[in-house]
């Protein structure tokens, strides 16, 4: 295999991309300035060496604590407990919460072998215990894993004396309802908001 | 900017690559074992150094001669016309050429400032000239300036006394009537085959 092929065989095993993007992508790497390959090939090599995990909340960052962790005009009483550290990014980007995060890296799947153990819970709590968290936020995904996982917590949380929500569920804005499934609509109905 | 965001930009100016997609792959990069990026980091690294164009054909290859025009199996008497090097290995994909092939780089474009000196056509004149060539198979895209790149080679080509043809237009197999353009029903019609 030359290393054209090689390449385009590694850009195939990432997430998302195909066997016709990826050759896409290893041609224009060929056609392109040699500097798009270098400076990208350094990205790629020097992530793992530049970002960890934050300490406290488990999200990716350079800085340990993470620049959400450590800033000091955020609301430290709120958490909001995530699956992966990419969700942080996802909340941060609606503007709406200004609060702190804790990535539990993932949802208890006894399927995959995936108990709380394997998951930021003990952390969680360790945080509950010793700061002043006074709302817990379950953000985990709306599917039976996450969901399962959301009220596994609140258990414990609500031992603890903490207050714990959960994200709405409904349509999505800008949505349409002939695009909706059935549970959404179901749920959007259980959960309207009155005037 | 962290290492992070830079990543992910560098990846959402791939081709093809969405700042959707760029995040993906990025979290990938970190969640999967390190490996994975460091040898994909070499990958596109050492890409440049160790492919070059074909000094004959201007194709992507490690050696030079690539293997298609250094292998002596093949038929020397017929050249295909590609566009892009990347064009050589989809008409090598379908298993059905057995002959050389000839790289232009492009098309003649003067909308873009393209003319034939910027492509390889004197490369092809040259081989036309000096071996033994009978047929030329024109694989220009069926586009505008496809169609004109190839007239216009044609012409030099026909006054070299040299055996010039196109790819055949029609339906794509497997492809549905209601979906085909009408420029392609067009063409599928006039060149039909007669039983």
């Amino acid at each position: 295999m030359n290393a054209l092929e090689e390449l385009i065989r590694r850009l195939a095993s990432l997430p998302g991309i195909g066997k016709k993007s990826a050759g896409r992508i290893a041609y224009h790497l060929l056609s392109a300035d040699r500097s798009v390959a270098e400076s990208l090939a350094e990205s790629i090599r020097t992530l793992n060496d530049r970002i960890r995990r934050c300490s406290l909340c488990g999200r990716y960052t350079e800085a340990d604590p993470c620049d959400i962790c450590s800033d000091g005009g955020r609301d430290r009483s709120t958490v909001c407990v995530v699956e992966q550290p990419q969700d942080v990014e996802v909340m941060e980007a609606s503007g709406e919460y200004r609060g702190l995060y804790h990535v539990l890296g993932g949802v208890i799947s006894p399927m995959d072998g995936i108990g709380p153990d394997k998951l930021g819970v003990a952390g969680l709590l360790k945080r509950v215990d010793h700061d002043e968290i006074e709302e817990v936020i379950l953000a985990t995904n709306p599917t039976v894993e996450g969901d399962t996982t959301a009220l596994y917590l609140v258990k414990l949380l609500q031992e603890r004396g903490v207050k714990c929500s959960r994200l709405a569920l409904g349509l999505p804005v800008g949505g349409d309802l002939e695009y909706a499934d059935r549970l959404t609509i179901a749920r959007s109905l259980r959960g309207r908001t009155h005037y």
